[in-house]
């Protein structure tokens, strides 16, 4: 490793991997997703005139890193292995062309208007970096909808495999839930720990929140069935007297495992309010790019990473299949190459660092997108976005976000799935991947068949340019090299989700850009 | 009466009266939104040649009513207050003048883009009649926020004061209801009533759902802040370690009252997915308006309903102060005038319908609109959309659920309320009751006075055409009046929210409309 840390950012990481060190293993248990440290737009001062930075990769953190230190008198060059901007953050439209590891080449059929994003969907309210350039860049957002009431939780081996609706399942976890404490409360069972005058309005609380009758049942009725939805609704005029529903029992609710999905609306990253860029994620990936235009060099393959005490050589090739090679040089370099990728690049880094990259694998994940010829989830079940949620290999089938009510096409997330059944899918062929999705939709959505039109499937672990969708870190694996792959090594620097703790969010793509940037910044001018 | 009920009506009325008595008084009791009867669209076979319908009232019901009756073939004839569609269904833009009782006018000063709808705002995934209108006249709908995470609960009475996050009440009264039961399960608390198998599902259920820790217990950590975020948030390279917050001591948490707010998006009225129109709820009173062209005829203020054998005549003077009295003759009349207003207008109907009419008050309701120069509830409170809930006399403060992340102006609606704190505001001018909404709004939101541009105040008992904002039912009125309110009388029938199950809801006026000429149909056929 050529270079060391400062005094500054050494004290920090001891702080890191000392005092909070059990509290970021937790999170990294937790699998993903937290908050953003995201303050506002990063200020720097200027550098010394000609102070060159080469930037490897254009997506969301490349892009980040380049846009800020152009505007701050940096001479900045990217270089993409793709033919567009923006890396992850990417949809596919009709007429798009992906090929695979492998060489499977899908020609996207999907309508004009009709999109799937193969990676990032989301964009939390609390992610203030990438919320801060989509309104920097006027790319317009609309809501995302994570939790939808009439969208279906489902498995084979519970209520005979007939899917239930959320409002369902939720609405009866709560009601036995509250009617349980309400019950010990009254025996007194809490008589240790919880005053009586506290008793009292937990009382209160557990009725009005479990939806729980005067005598604090959860049971069929009016109560419970203004939470989980009637048997026959009520209406106008003289038709249509209401009938309440029946409430499914605990113990079949609790062996249903059904009750697992009814907390991710509660997830800090997954709250509402939520959003998605209009017209598809990639519209960011679109914008950042168009804002850096010609510092951006597409389709180069990195072949060659070098440093020496003057500066930073990347040699590349056309990746559409060149045999040239070229080079490119800097004071300086940030890398943001996918580490399953950048492994396999000769760099003269440090140990610490080379181990660092070499250690961390990225995650399997699959989507599959399907266009049907009208929204049948909308007009025969009435579900407006939102996702279901099944015990099935394809996991989560989500609904178009966007053209609610419209009378044309649509098209359904119909698999989004990681670990094993995505290791599974990306060792077939794109078209059975696709009907594997059709035949497990259609135990929820007997519709499936008889409308679908046309797909595309998404095996992350035979992207080219990633092998995986994200950093794929263990509370091990952490302790050990996050720290020394986020340190600068010499002139080489990374940046990345895989250089955050969040880690498979966008969020953390920027906080690592502005992370590194400042590190960086503060090197050149000595500070 | 000089009607009376089929036999099969009859039956249907019994049914209502006996079996499920129980069943609408508890739903009356909850005081707001149930469900929807409708199917699907009503098809009536035509008419015998010129059959005259006159309809009075060109809101929802009268407007479903017309449009149906129209497309079957009856002669219809519509009559206005208003010189606009929609009635309740109404939104205030900028350029419009509305004069309340007792000649207050108010000049909307809102800027393009920006409105309030003083009346109904939400549609429900399953109010598929008002869905079906919607879609059919070509009304685009977005996303309504009901629940934001990120929005404020707020008491003047708990925590100091200091307006509270969703997020954080919601998260802390799960965990302590999960903690608690954990603790009685471990305690054997629950061996009378729970199976032990099933007990061990619980303990893991509650665990996930409540976000505790390897211990069962809810506290400070990275679990818990999964939910209700933490005091810093994570973020990129070696920065920004995250530091979870502290949860709400269960004593503290019970006693604010904050817990009364969390359960409103559980409502099957306020579930997700729910939408609104784009540019506000009128786009829908407009849309069916434009549909009936010149069968509506405005500014028509009814004094006389008369009716015979022959047929029924309506009396009507130009309700901008003319006095020429004219009249509109048709076999049929179905009416749609609010009950309070509609009490006041001699009409020769029955004992049953009269007394029906008489009973029926309308709901005291305030809507306030407020615009701000900018957007600082997104722009500095990360909020966007949804609603803040506080104990203050403007109950509600709800943010734009358009144009997120726009760099303009926006429109809160600043107070809504029911009761007590909507007479009190209608006996105040409307210049005191946005005075009001700002002094209770700025202490929630301290940017309010410097912000603040224009406002306007609706308080529905003022409202000249209506005097109320929805049919008051209570049990004891809804067990005598209802169907005697519901049943033909004679030649004159009635149809609005106040004659469905669905008080308060745009889906009670279309069932209701629906109800009432499916009924009036059979009559005319002699079916």
């Amino acid at each position: 490793m050529s270079g060391s840390p400062s005094r500054r950012s050494l004290l920090s990481m001891i702080g890191v991997v000392a005092g909070s060190a059990a509290m970021y293993h937790a999170m990294t248990e937790l699998g993903y997703a937290q908050g953003s440290s995201f303050t506002g737009p990063i200020k720097l001062s200027p550098p010394p005139a000609g102070t060159t930075i080469l930037i490897l990769g254009a997506g969301i953190a490349g892009m980040v890193a380049a846009m800020e230190l152009r505007d701050a008198g940096y001479q900045v060059q990217v270089l993409e292995y793709n033919g567009r901007p923006g890396g992850r953050n990417w949809s596919l439209y009709g007429g798009d062309t992906y090929t695979e590891l492998g060489g499977a080449t899908q020609h996207v059929g999907f309508d004009p208007g009709q999109y799937i994003n193969p990676g990032p969907w989301r964009l939390p309210y609390h992610h203030r970096g990438i919320l801060h350039y989509a309104s920097r860049l006027g790319v317009a957002l609309e809501p995302f909808t994570q939790v939808n009431y009439n969208a279906y939780v489902h498995s084979t081996d519970a209520y005979g495999g007939k899917p239930q609706r959320y409002r369902q399942v939720q609405a009866d976890f709560h009601g036995h839930v509250a009617e349980l404490l309400s019950k010990c409360t009254k025996q007194n069972a809490l008589d240790q720990s919880v005053s009586k005058q506290d008793q009292e309005i937990l009382m209160l609380a557990l009725r009005d929140w479990g939806a729980l009758d005067g005598n604090y049942e959860y049971k069929s009725g009016i109560a419970s069935s203004m939470r989980r939805g009637f048997a026959a609704d009520p209406g106008g005029g003289l038709k249509s007297v209401p009938v309440p529903s029946e409430p499914s029992a605990l113990s079949d609710l609790l062996r249903s495992n059904l009750w697992s999905a009814i907390a991710s609306g509660h997830n800090y990253e997954l709250q509402s309010a939520i959003f998605q860029p209009k017209g598809g994620m990639g519209m960011i990936g679109k914008a950042m790019g168009k804002d850096l235009g010609p510092l951006i060099e597409y389709n180069c393959k990195v072949t060659n990473i070098h440093q020496d005490d003057k500066g930073v050589t990347a040699s590349y090739v056309d990746s559409r299949g060149g045999t040239e090679t070229r080079t490119a040089n800097a004071k300086w370099c940030i890398c943001t190459i996918p580490t399953p990728i950048l492994s396999q690049i000769p760099m003269n880094v440090g140990p610490q660092m080379r181990a660092a990259i070499d250690q961390l694998p990225y995650l399997a994940a699959l989507k599959v997108g399907l266009q049907f010829k009208r929204r049948f989830w909308e007009q025969d079940d009435q579900i407006y976005g939102g996702h279901t949620y099944t015990n099935l290999p394809n996991s989560t089938i989500s609904y178009p976000m966007w053209d609610y009510f419209s009378k044309g096409k649509g098209v359904v997330l119909g698999a989004y799935t990681f670990g094993r059944p995505a290791y599974i899918a990306a060792s077939k062929p794109p078209e059975e991947r696709i009907k594997d999705a059709l035949s497990y939709g259609s135990q929820i959505h007997p519709q499936y068949m008889a409308e679908f039109e046309t797909g595309v499937a998404v095996a992350w672990h035979r992207v080219p340019w990633a092998l995986g969708c994200q950093g794929a870190w263990t509370d091990e694996s952490r302790d050990v090299h996050y720290n020394n792959l986020c340190a600068i090594d010499g002139r080489i620097m990374l940046a990345s989700e895989h250089a955050s703790r969040l880690p498979g969010w966008q969020e953390g793509s920027v906080t690592s850009a502005l992370d590194v940037i400042g590190r960086l910044h503060a090197r050149v001018m000595g500070t």
